[in-house]
This record gives structure tokens, C-alpha cells and sequence, in this order.
């Protein structure tokens, strides 16, 4: 079985709540966690990018994530995002690379929160790497969106497929 | 987008524990709650068939299981069911079923349980039935399996592909 | 047996995650969801006097939980509080209460988020309340606390005697 | 602060599910990550005395809780058992001492099973073992009951005072 690379990047999958200040913050990501509650038995190589929240995402930030999808020695990515603008880094390697397969998920609640769609769409976007053709996707709410057809509906919450 | 039937079986998925008794039983199925945690918004179509532990499943009901596929007017189904039988039943369907991609996926731990498994592999299973080719898989492990080359390996809980 | 009145003021407690802000605010109480989880059959009365951060809780707010203490019908009281100024409104009831037993007490993390020490936090209020003699104390990490001889360290998040 | 020592025989509380033979069974106790959950700051000792289902429990495993309690250094004993004979080890501790207060305590659901009433009742069991006079109780529901006035309904699985 082909190895998958996922990076890390942040977003709320990873957050964790701070009981000393009340507020959300990033300690390290729980991939691998979840990875073993899943009884995930796929050759994964995790690397954390980054962990921020991704409103706070910088165009120098998006360099970095397509680079290393450039430059990885594996060809199917998973890419755990914050939902805000998972869609525009998205489009970001979208235009530049066709040669992988690349998706992007994220989450509305953190897994540590107990009612997390976490599982959910890390279990959607493993199996859409696995199956999809070479592209750059976004997988949220058991669905998948091409990188150039896909917007987050804030009010709603919910992932939209446009055009 | 195409709606899925989900056909319940029963199984570790969605086993409860019995406070009075002490004892694992069923009661109704989970997979709507489940779908809703993890904000799917996938046209799905469940429906029970039965709620049994699938050590238990004999002939008949595996007949019955195979009739529901063949007639169902979705081309795309994803079946819930016991760990300890599936790649049985999943022969049974396989044998005969051709035309359908048909997934199925279960659980090592119930829904209910908070360390299960569930989420993520009913997250796999959804994905691994949009995109497959026809064809009849197990959905294990963040793996699908064709069904002709899949067994539990009951002492270390996970599932291999065999020939 | 005799009736106990809960009065809950919001804290963090009851505060829960919004998955469209990202923002944690406060819907409805869990007090009585949590009762149900403890299987608890004590005689209870839950009534919401506000649903605040405690740092936004006024003089005037106090005032208002003062008086309801003052003029309820039970001589046990519990009250679900922030931890933040728990150790204040304490005060503010002790220095003109003294002929029943009030339990302040609150929670570091969300009930809702999983790891919270809510439950533990709330049998072991209510089991205070059943036995101290009259008073006002805050019931934090297991202990009780007297009115007058309690702060919290908010370095280290959690309650010391003082004096 | 006087030390309290927790005494574990086992029962649901301890309970876990076997993934792989879909039996429960006991490893070891949950009773420390239950107080770290707690945020518990009470100075306890605890001993695993058995790992057993209550129905299981003999005469000389109630004859080695007895003299545990009589010759621990501590006057503060709280024991967790299973609920189905929890008021018979009572009553075998109760008809012999009197100098100490033991509280024994108990869950209807495993703590590891999400919906466990476990963390509250172990709250309950400790606020009233450092507030009840000398004397053997059992805490459960909320409440307190004396050794020789409690039994469990198992219809309905609640404790009830009896005569």
C-alpha cells in the first residue's frame, strides 16, 4: 500500500480548550490519536506545518503548504485545515499542482470536545485520497468538492458546492 | 448528487449497554445520530433490516440482505454490520452483485462507548462508496477490501487482504 | 427527604462551543441533564437566576442571588457558579446568611467538552449540602471551603484555604 | 487535611470492553484518572484490594475488605464496588465497626462508557465520607444511606432506604 502523507496545519480539529484562561489554543495536533481510535492501519506519515488558526493564515503560509505538497516523495496528501479558508488554500494548490492527489478537511469542533465532526471527516478525506484522481479537493460534511468549486456557507456552517 | 442507501444490520455499531443487566443489547440504531455529528449532508436513505449481533446472522437473513441490494433503487449502498461475519456476508453479495458499489463497514467498539471506532469508519464507508467502481468492499481500517480478498484476523482485531 | 433548590448563574459550566463563531457562549443549563447522568433521585428544584461569565457578574447580580437564597423555601441551596468570583459571591451571601446551607460550586471545563470536572464538582456540592451544618461554602477539587477562607489560585486553577 | 483511602474492589465502574472477544472485563482501576478528571485535590491513597463483578464476591472477599478497613491508618475509607451487593458488603462492615467512616460507592454504567454516573457518584462519596459521623453508608443517586436502611432495587436500578 502506497504510503499517504497528512500535514497538519491547525485549525479547529487541533484546538484545545485552556481551563486557566477560558480561551482556545493549540498545544499539539491529536491526528495521530485519532488515527489510532480509528484502528487506522494505513502507512501514514504525519508532519505538523503549522498550527494556527486559519483565519490567521498568510500568503507566506499557503507558499509553504504547496511546497512541501510540491516537494513530498509521497503522491496522495491529506491536509487537516481550518474550515474559515480551507477553500482558499485550496485554490492555492489547486492552480499549481495536478499531479497529486490532495485533500483538504478540517472540522467544526474540536475532536477533544467530545461532539466533533473530527473522526468523521478524517475517516471521508483518508478515503478520498485513497480513490480520487490526481487533483486538490476539499472533503467536509461526507462530501468532496473540487478545489475550484467549493465555498464554506458561514451562516449555515456547511461546505457548498458552487458553479 | 446521487442519494445512498444504508442498509443496518446490527453489530458492535450499535450495541448498547443494559444498566439493569449488565449486559450488550440492542436497541435502535445510531447511524442517524452519527450522520448528524458528523455534519453529513449526503442524501441517505437508512433502513434497518435487521439488529443483530453478526455471529448470529444465518443464511436467511444474509438472503435477505442480498434481495434488499438487488431491488434497491440506489446504485450506491453502504451496509452496517457485525466485524466477526462481514467479509462472509460481504462474499455472499459479491457473488452475485455486480452492478452496485456496495460498501460495507462495522465497528470494534459501539457508538456508544466513546473510544469507538464508529464514526471514522462510517466516515471511510461513505466516501469509499462515492468513489469506488462497482463492486462489492469491506471498509475497515481507513482500507477498503475487495470482497473476495478480506478476513478479520480475529486475534489482533484488524483486517488483512488475503491472495 | 428534603428539597434541595440548585440556582444556577452560568460559568463555565454551562458554557458551550459555537461552531459558527467559533466562540464559546451559553444556550440553556446541562444542570439537569447531569443530574440525569448521575441517576440522581435527591428532591431538586433548578432555577436559572442569570446565565453570565462570572467576571460580568455586577453587584446588582449578587444582590439578586441574595435575595433569592434569602426567601426560597429550602434551607439547602446549591449554586452552579463561574470560578472566577465564585469566592467572591460566596462572600457576599456569607457576611448576611447564616441560618442555611449554601454550596457554591463550578466547573475549569465546559460539562459539554468532555474532560470537565462538572460532574464530580456537582455530587460532590450536592453531597455537602445534605451535611454541613448551616452556612456558605464553595466546594471545589473535593473539598469544601468556608466562605471566608477560600480564593482561587489562578495560576495553578485551582481553590486554597486561606487564613 | 486528614489523608481518606480509597479501597477498590472493582465492579461496573472498573469495567471495560473487549474489543476483541465483545466481553467486558476488568484491567486496572480508572479511580486516579477519575480524580484527575475531578480536578481532585483531596490527599487520598488508593488500593486496588479486587478486580471482581460483585455477583462474584465470597465470604472471604468480604472478610479481607472488613479487615483492610479495620487495620488501614485512616478514619476515612471510601470502597468502590458493584452495585448488585454493595448493601451486603455494608452490612458486613457495618455490623463491626463504628469507629470509622466508610462510604462505599458505585456506577450502574462504566466510567469508560460516555454515559457513566460514575465521576458523580465518586463526588457524592467523597464529600460524604469527610462530613458523615462515624458509621458505614452507601452513596449512591445522591444520596446517603445507612448500612443497615438501603437496598438495591434492580428492577428499576436505584437505591432505596429501607424500614
Amino acid at each position: 500500500m502506497e504510503r499517504i502523507r497528512i500535514f497538519v496545519t491547525g485549525g479547529t480539529f487541533d484546538k484545545e480548550y485552556n481551563e486557566l484562561t477560558g480561551e482556545l489554543f493549540f498545544k499539539a495536533t491529536h491526528v495521530d490519536d485519532m488515527l489510532k481510535l480509528g484502528r487506522c492501519r494505513l502507512p501514514v506519515e504525519i508532519e505538523t506545518l503549522m498550527m494556527i488558526d486559519s483565519l490567521q493564515m498568510t500568503a507566506a503560509d499557503r507558499g509553504r503548504i504547496l511546497e512541501r505538497c510540491a516537494t513530498a516523495a509521497e503522491s496522495r496528501i491529506v491536509i487537516t485545515h481550518g474550515t474559515d479558508t480551507v477553500a482558499e488554500t485550496a485554490a492555492v494548490l489547486g492552480r499549481k499542482l495536478s499531479a497529486k492527489t490532495i485533500v483538504l478537511t478540517g472540522a467544526m469542533v474540536p475532536y477533544k470536545f467530545g461532539s466533533s465532526d473530527g473522526m468523521f471527516n478524517l475517516g471521508t478525506a483518508l478515503a478520498f485520497v485513497q480513490t480520487l484522481p490526481p487533483g486538490v479537493y476539499v472533503a467536509m460534511n461526507g462530501q468532496y468538492f473540487p478545489w475550484n468549486g467549493v465555498r464554506k456557507n458561514r451562516k449555515l456552517g456547511v461546505f457548498e458546492r458552487i458553479r
